[in-house]
């Protein structure tokens, strides 16, 4: 492939079909799967394994750079950091791996594997691969997250458990198809919840029509039992009955669904609003990889973290391809709740870890979910027992247009020029329970990249005694309110400012902004000037928000600059954000101590991914994890920087937020400080309207006292 | 006509050309300009009169109430507050008012005037208008707003004065086409500023070729010369060429414009992306009455405020109409500089009061400033010397898609309802010297109202000595930097929770979020919760923000309760948000002080409009204003609540903010809290296109290994 040649060095076009950071294949997690289990040395082992989840082991940064520089299109031998006698160019890429979790269901044990996949035909021929284990190893201690079916198991065998049956007929309560069962994991609070037992503590509910199963049964929550099941051996393990809350009465306004009785009519006065493209959209797609004005980058997805973005660079004219940040994704999401009393003192949902963002994400829908012209991207996964699933059109690849990008009117001639944004927006949707979650990476035209999560869904609700008000939330309805509650979200940034793959030439800096002292050079009292900071070490780099000073951080390359002679970067600006309100010895921030700050920097560790470690259910270790990474103190004056983003919102719940949550928006914003020389917007060309009407237009838009005197 | 009648009362159509609250037609301004005019003693003073402003002088609530009850459709009755006996309905409204603001050019005096106007024939045979002066009367010691023809003014009289052509020719420029003045403000910082002169400091700026009129003449900021300019008789009063700071060579990426040379090409993949409503849009408009979806208001418009919002209510079914605010706009803003050299810590902007964000409104259009099926208002004006101008397509309304307004996905059935979000957009954009403002207010369909302000336009820069380097900027491009500066806008909200006009009952409450003591209560150190205090009058409602407490504001009616027994309310939720960063003595803290806290509180007075007084061009007065106003500490626990909330931007120049700064987006929300028992958003109807997905899809969703167990 001649095109493909570039700056003397002859390359070839070598037959891979996977880019080293696609997701696994169907195929390839159905291989891996297969492999893991036939080397279960006894019919009993291979029979008790789980498939917790079955990823690819994402390779070393130098094979990324291999496989971008040679083997995939747009080949960039740029990418290759230089080396005395230039980089040695391998035949081809080395193979794929997989990492397993399995849960041993017989043995309660948890244990990894990495499988090697080779592939024995090319994609052409149906693209078999076959697997070797290269690695196995158990973890003791820990429980990995909770799967579907151990949701469906757990509502079974409590609605089945002769003392459940009685206590809601105690509730009046005697048909069991309208309660719903809803496992949550225990969490830590004590020894009890050691995960030598695989827990749930399940919440209860009960809708009132059994014929309606979309009725909003979270309505009627069912308060006053002390239920945990053993998840492990499908039992359970204690039950007490201890206060007979009655049911509340079923709220006229609890469902949303209009098949089922809202009370009302749907409103019928809005018009159709179409979004067309009649070209076609913007961006090109191959495979896993995206290209879409001067953007490109590479999907990637895990159960875990569901939506990632890998090798995400700028094509900037000249400079050419700038590399930006390397991954980017939500890694862990921990939701605590603040009313002390049982049960709700347990919900302190980590969605990512305990869960699964990934796993639980929604098959999306054209018109509904989104509008305009869709690229989809499937999601495939192992399943609980080792089948392979597909979530169709589970990450969302689409255009927007949003607003204004620029303007100037000049005040002399009248003449403005004014830009319309447009931005490439990436998403995905997950449900973890009651809630929904929305996960969205927008680029933009100026180089900003904005994270933006939607909250909405069914608040998680609690029983009240008649009279009863409870302090700790908002009385929704008679006998039922809402906790008040915190969502926070990580957001792990591999940053990569101008580095190539396994460069590390990062540092990032703090800007706060101070206020001048009086004096001979500030007469005026009116001075101000913004202050930057290395942040030299791991333990150093531990911040909070403060926009009372506009503080913000900014990654920048210690040996790239831009035109005045400053070191490139790009500039993390916080949205809103707030810090756990639980005391400081809550018994959840045992788990979740990476929620004590909203800023962590630690250099790049190819398996420091998940701040409250990978298994954060009935994780019995203080402080596993980013707070733990960080007492090594790590240098980070010029290292390859990984940013952590803890942002969270305070939610007191509104009657307003019910039956379904109104969308609520928080996020942050990743934009260009320094690293372009100018605007990178500037060369957006008009709309084209714009260009036509031009013309005619120039003396009319000046007053006319105004055109008199110039 | 019978369909208006209602309740047993008679209500007869009244023949009415103008609501109350309507802005004043071309007409009215015509005839109120000419009976001040003709009410000028002597043909000098008559000559002398400069026209600043002929604005609507705005009813009593009493009379709106009654407008909209009786005179204007939708009748509504019951907006009439219940008095004994019924209330008394007038044959006709009180004549409309027009206020003007006149400046003489020959006394330096400022002076009010108050025209009634009545209608000698309806306005279907021309709308006649006859004027008569009922009130006069001169304000001493202000300076009235600088007008576009005084810019001009401004700008010849500097560029044909000798010793600015010599100080010019010192500097390498002959041609003096290339020379920009920009009248600013002089602000107050000394006795040397008091209003007894008509002041203007200008800043000069220098293109590079003649015959580029749209060259970004910005670039080239000519420093070292002292001009004081007296605009009232146009005279050069001071000046002095007190530093030979070189002119910047021309940035090579100055230009923004297509027909500059820009360096480089547009960009030329962005494929066309058009937004259509082949039925129309959803809103309905009625001079300047606008109705969608459930929300109702007026437009209004100000020469200083430009858009104004009136009348803002809700249809909430059995309900009915439920008021939120009788007026939202903004009032003031203020830009400080942070550099304490001269000529930047003059650099204050006051942009509403000193220039007017009405005045300064762009003309705007289809396809580039707005996307889909807009509805424009135009705007009128009076010049300066008292003709009519009006700006046309000064207001935009339009619907947007927002993308999922709520959803939830049953994980039990895999069927999920999601709805999208419409909302109704209205806005405006100008342009003070430099700099462009959007501002925007959108009406979400779950109750929510937001404002948001879009800052974009040109940097204002300062030249650097070559090698120098400035603590209080950004170096853009070689000699040429960008001071630090804040932001500040003040939205005056007059509130109206469920209040009919003249009603005053309402009340603000402050919410802050308290961790929960460790104890017995709280074994698991988790419980927090809200706590609400009542802001009881007006200095203890002086607020900043405080996002760690997760701090807002509830306006409630103290009369009237949601279905739980709670007050209903909308809730302030701050953006993101600073204070000043100038030291407390700052000069321009003495006319700014109003931005030393975030929220104010103040109960309505007709006359306390805006926050630094309503001239604070070189206004001497220390805190005139609301800060003067408030230490009267009216009680504030039942009234007629208005909320001034005061918000701001730290920024601090990128390089990617030049030549056109990208936009950058502040605001806030109002959103119902307790004023719905339910999401007023739950009968939005599905996309049309998933009503006919729904049926097939069920049994696809659910996962296998899930649907087996249920
Ligand atoms: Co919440
Ligand atoms: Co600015």
């Amino acid at each position: 492939n001649a095109k493909a040649s570039s700056k003397g060095i002859p390359i070839m076009t070598r037959a891979q079909t996977s880019h080293p950071l696609d997701p696994l294949s169907a195929a390839e997690i159905a291989v891996a799967v297969t492999t893991v289990r036939a080397a279960g040395a006894t019919p009993e082992l291979r029979d008790s394994m789980r498939f917790v989840e079955a990823v690819l082991l994402e390779p070393e940064k130098n094979v990324v750079a291999l496989a971008d520089a040679y083997f995939f299109p747009p080949f960039q031998p740029s990418l290759i950091p230089r080396t005395k006698g230039g980089p040695v160019i391998p035949g081809k890429l080395p193979p794929r791996r997989a990492r397993l979790v399995v849960y041993n269901k017989k043995s309660n044990e948890t244990s990894i594997w990495v499988v090697q996949l080779s592939e024995v035909h090319a994609a052409t021929r149906g693209g078999h691969h076959r697997g070797k284990v290269v690695a196995t190893e158990v973890i003791p201690d820990v429980q990995p997250p909770m799967d579907a079916v151990e949701y469906a198991d757990c509502e079974a065998v409590v609605k089945s458990f002769p003392p459940f049956i009685e206590a809601m007929k105690k509730r009046g309560i005697e048909d069991m198809e309208l309660v719903m069962v809803d496992a949550w994991c225990a969490g830590y609070h004590s020894e009890a919840d050691a995960p030598s037992r695989r827990l749930a503590k399940p919440l209860i509910f009960c809708r009132t029509e059994s014929d309606s199963p979309m009725e909003n049964g979270y309505a009627r929550p069912v308060e006053g039992l002390h239920i945990l099941v053993d998840i492990q051996n499908n039992v359970i393990i204690e039950f007490e009955d201890r206060k007979l809350v009655p049911l509340p009465t079923a709220d006229p306004l609890r469902n949303y669904t209009p098949g089922e009785t809202r009370g009302g009519v749907d409103r019928s006065d809005l018009k159709p609003l179409q979004i067309l493209q009649p070209e076609g959209p913007s961006f090109r797609v191959n495979g896993y990889f995206v290209e879409w004005q001067k953007w490109n980058f590479r999907i990637g997805f895990t159960p875990r973290e569901g939506l990632v973005i890998y090798s995400i660079a700028y094509i900037d004219e000249s400079r050419g391809r700038r590399p930006v940040a390397h991954r980017l994704s939500f890694v862990e999401m921990v939701v605590p709740y603040g009313d002390p009393n049982e049960p709700h003192y347990r919900k302190n949902a980590f969605d990512a870890g305990e869960d699964g963002l990934g796993k639980n994400a929604h098959s999306l829908k054209r018109g509904c979910d989104c509008l305009g012209y869709i690229k989809y991207f499937d999601a495939h996964f192992t399943n609980y027992t080792g089948g392979v699933e597909t979530i169709e059109n589970c990450v969302c690849l689409h255009e927007e247009d949003h607003g204004i990008l620029w303007k100037h009117q000049d005040w002399r001639t009248g003449l403005a020029e004014v830009r319309r944004s447009r931005r490439l927006t990436v998403s995905f949707i997950c449900t973890v329970a009651n809630y929904e979650y929305g996960f969205y990476w927008h680029f933009y035209q100026d180089g900003k990249i904005e994270a933006e999560v939607k909250l909405t869904g069914i608040l998680s609700l609690g029983a009240l005694m008649p009279g009863e008000y409870r302090k700790y939330g908002t009385t929704i309805a008679p006998g039922l309110y809402a906790p008040v509650h915190q969502h926070f979200f990580v957001a792990r940034m591999d940053m990569a400012v101008d580095c190539k793959p396994t460069e590390a030439f990062n540092q990032v800096v703090e800007v706060n902004v101070k206020v001048e002292e009086p004096g001979q050079n500030n007469v005026h009292n009116n001075a101000f000037y913004a202050e930057e900071k290395v942040l030299k070490s791991e333990l150093k780099a531990m911040r909070d928000c403060d926009p009372s000073v506009a503080r913000h951080w900014i990654v920048r390359n210690t040996r790239t600059v831009n035109r005045t002679g400053q070191p490139t970067g790009y500039k993390l600006v916080p949205g809103s954000n707030c810090l756990p309100l639980a005391g400081p010895e809550a018994k959840f921030l045992r788990r979740a101590a990476f929620l004590k700050h909203n800023l962590w920097v630690t250099p790049y560790r190819r398996d420091e991914m998940f701040p409250g470690g990978e298994f954060p259910n009935q994780n019995p270790r203080l402080n596993e994890g980013l707070t733990t990474w960080v007492t090594k103190d790590r240098p980070l004056e010029e290292t390859d920087i990984v940013l952590w983003y803890v942002f969270g919102i305070t939610h007191i719940p509104r009657l307003e937020d019910w039956p379904v949550m109104p969308v609520e928006r928080i996020g942050f914003m990743l934009m260009p400080h320094g690293f372009f020389n100018c605007s990178p917007a500037v060369d957006v060309p008009p709309s084209a309207g714009d260009i036509e009407a031009k013309e005619n237009t120039v003396a009319k838009l000046i007053p006319n006292s105004l055109l008199a005197k110039l």
